[in-house]
């Protein structure tokens, strides 16, 4: 079969060739060919893909609405922040210690919430999200939009409304009603933005800010701290400063200690953004926002949030078809590629970077993700934190009990059940279990993707085997497969739900 | 011995935070700090980072030296183009078929050789280069500089000059002296860079071009076709192209069909490199390169070019320490990270980018990366764009003779000896065996490396199993361990070189 097909491939060529004389005459050396199509050459080429940062620039300029009050701060902030009716708002009117700068003065704190608050508040759990989410995490009768984690919240799901009262808030440092660099600066006399005037935060900051809150709604302990991604970050994170106050923690695809290929990733992606003129050294509240850096920010994250198994199967080297193109086209001549989005991998990342590029706050992402590439919970790490080490938690494990700062077996593997021995432990390790001791009483779910090219799956066996080198022996590790990478823990509602609601019950 | 540490760290910070005051208190939840330090949040921050693109701007604009000639084309070409006299430079007078466009009118080739021609011209080996080297594989008398291979050409070396003739060309495309959207377009009257109107060209045309340059040196026959990267894309066309005209094929780290997850990685590059408004739609030549958005791109890059294990032994999270920083710093206050590069891994990319804006050209950048994306040899590929699919080489293989065009086991695998069956073959792997038909009687080395990224080790395998399905008894198969991953090809002259002196002899 396939030896007739590369005859007639061979023949209809040769003719295809012949009659469309010197514009498709190929492969054969010598051919002479003496035309030229000079009018097609001087012409300049569009680039529709160059053009639309132009034209985007132009729809937000005509979109900014200029107050005439006199107090005003500069026109509305050009990314879709949700209705201040769509959540709540704590405002906290103490300063905020932070990790590596000195306090904010004050900070208000977006939250939304599921279920009921038992008599004893006993039965909460909060929720941590990743990098860019808002508290929005799913449906509520003040904003009945889905949210972003919507098929596992609610009764009988992974986060069951009926059992458990579910707190989710807007991060410290991002845009959707918690305080972050887009909020009024109160010692800014005028009352503009933080800008880049807003510190350096960490995960730890994060915490801290969402345990204000909880003091203030009277949660003396969380039923269990949960988090995927970034928000692994968070739980663990909150395990570690509060052992007493957190009865579970859950990281899904989370780590606790960033790796240089994913700090690498989100470099990347601040400096496309940092070099947007329009970025201005993060001081653009009253002008225009670096929409096209903020979108060519996006399409790289975008490319560490799947994998490529999935893309070979989603998208495989399928190119874009415009139906005029392809009426207008001899059939029998090749399809002249572009240089601006072709393949179909490439209209995804440019619409990915075009979806999110005004829905976002520019600052935000610089900030939370500068918050995650610092995060490593390694005792090293912490002592020049100046983080106080908190003693475990006073529960003691249901089995033999570990004294508290005693880890169980730091010098040799811990035996996990669900996955060999690394054959090379990285060299941190034992300093990552030493970090973790705080966390030695409190069971902890590790659950991973290997797929995931974000947070790897070496980096969940990392962490489930740190965990037990510090003592934990209460730690459920589950790998899952597929395609679906990194945003695996927003789409696999059976596996990542299943391990969720098996370890909380 | 860690819960001496811990119990130390606690009581240190304790000190520490009570000696600093409000600064430094952290992870107690409720402390009170009323205090604000107004002048330092009201400072604007500085960004070197983004200083560095403006100084950039301001150095190439007075270093561009403007000819009082009045047929003066514009400025020198701002990226370091080596001296002319350091290549060799052949003139196609005669227009260069082209895949999807109009032939080129003519075209230039810069190219350098080492060794001698034998006398009957039968000791020729053509290196084919990745995306962004020049023809300066290795020294030479002209140019002593060290090449991009230099320690793979020379007496006894991988490509050993006491037995072979090797040229290395100046892709088609690129900007050291082989026509590309740098060079003067032959159809502007007044002689002005092609820029974008150059012609969005595929790896065949880089090969056919190649070819041009070997009929006017008078060889008929290569003893073998060499590349790495893009360059084994290259050594697998000419083989393809020219059955009869090439004795052997190696193809290190390179692929016959570009997954989309190096597209999307490539189309990241092309994306930030176009939104530089230097950019201009690639019309810069008479004023000033894209130099930021090309620095961006090549960090981007960089990031596929090694490999995660690689910057966790060479960077770890280690971060830059300035000299004066350090002393100016209260040891027992941590570190305040910066927004700009910070980390190694950040300073390594940014010096990578930063080496690499202003020696080459963006345009080029953009047609290579482009033609790396579109090339795809499986049989439907090659059908739509009319190339004729030639004949295998009338050599039949040493073993058993095959058919021309009838391979010897596209049904089943081929059981390929250096590695187990595919466990689940790529759907577009028959294809893949269709296409590479005309290769069916060329000795082929494919070597790959598990670390790899860009050109995965997944492709390594599927390239060797397509061949050995497209009938070829001679294939050479190695994968290399390892931590370089992409640029393995560059540094490992033990094992790549090696494994192509071996196959060579």
């Amino acid at each position: 079969m396939l030896a007739s097909t590369s005859r007639n491939v061979v023949r209809r060529l040769k003719t295809a060739g012949r009659s469309a004389g010197c514009q498709w005459m190929r492969a054969e050396l010598s051919t002479s060919v003496p035309c030229r199509d000079t009018a097609a050459r001087a012409e300049r080429p569009s680039f529709p893909c160059v053009d639309q940062h132009a034209a985007r620039q132009s729809r937000i300029l005509s979109s900014l609405t200029h107050a005439p009050d006199p107090c005003d701060t500069g026109p509305e902030v050009p990314y879709a922040r949700p209705s201040p009716q769509s959540y709540q708002t704590y405002h906290h009117s103490q300063p905020l210690p932070l990790t590596y700068f000195e306090p904010l003065p004050e900070l208000d704190i977006a939250y939304e919430t599921w279920g009921t608050l038992s008599p004893a508040r006993d039965n909460v759990i909060l929720l941590h999200t990743g990098l860019s989410a808002s508290s929005h995490a799913a449906s509520t009768s003040q904003n009945p939009a889905p949210g972003w984690w919507e098929k596992f919240i609610g009764p009988g799901r992974a986060l069951d409304t009926k059992e458990f009262f579910i707190i989710c808030t807007n991060v410290l440092g991002g845009c959707y009603g918690t305080t972050g660099p887009a909020s009024s600066d109160p010692t800014d006399p005028t009352g503009k933005p933080y800008a880049t005037r807003f510190p350096v935060i960490s995960i730890f900051d994060m915490v801290r800010a969402q345990f204000t809150l909880l003091d203030y709604l009277g949660v003396e302990k969380l039923y269990a701290s949960v988090g995927c991604s970034m928000g692994g970050m968070q739980s663990l994170a909150a395990g570690w400063m509060y052992p007493d106050r957190v009865g579970k923690v859950v990281s899904i695809s989370g780590t606790a200690r960033s790796n240089p290929s994913s700090i690498a990733m989100r470099f990347a992606q601040r400096s496309v953004l940092m070099a947007d003129p329009n970025w201005n050294k993060g001081f653009y509240y009253d002008g225009l926002p670096p929409h096209t850096g903020l979108k060519l920010a996006r399409q790289i994250a975008t490319i560490t949030y799947r994998s490529g198994p999935e893309w070979d199967i989603r998208f495989g080297r399928q190119v874009r078809e415009l139906p005029d193109e392809a009426k207008a086209r001899d059939p029998s001549l090749p399809r002249q590629p572009a240089l601006c989005p072709d393949f179909l991998i490439e209209t995804y990342l440019d619409h990915q970077g075009e979806q999110f590029c005004l829905k976002y706050d520019a600052n935000s992402l610089i900030y939370i993700s500068k918050a995650m590439d610092l995060f490593d919970m390694t005792l090293p790490a912490l002592t020049s934190l100046n983080l106080s080490l908190p003693p475990p938690s006073s529960t003691p494990p249901d089995s033999d009990a570990v004294s508290p700062h005693q880890p169980a077996h730091l010098s040799s593997h811990s035996g996990s059940k669900s996955h060999p021995p690394p054959p090379n432990p990285a060299p941190h390790l034992p300093d990552l279990a030493a970090g973790l001791v705080p966390l030695q009483n409190i069971p902890v779910l590790v659950l991973g993707v290997q797929s995931d090219i974000l947070f790897t799956v070496e980096q969940q066996r990392e962490l489930a085997d740190a965990l037990r080198m510090a003592g934990n022996e209460r730690v459920s590790y589950y790998e899952l497969g597929g395609v679906w990478g990194h945003d695996t823990f927003l789409l696999d509602v059976q596996n990542v739900g299943g391990a969720i609601r098996g370890f909380l019950s």
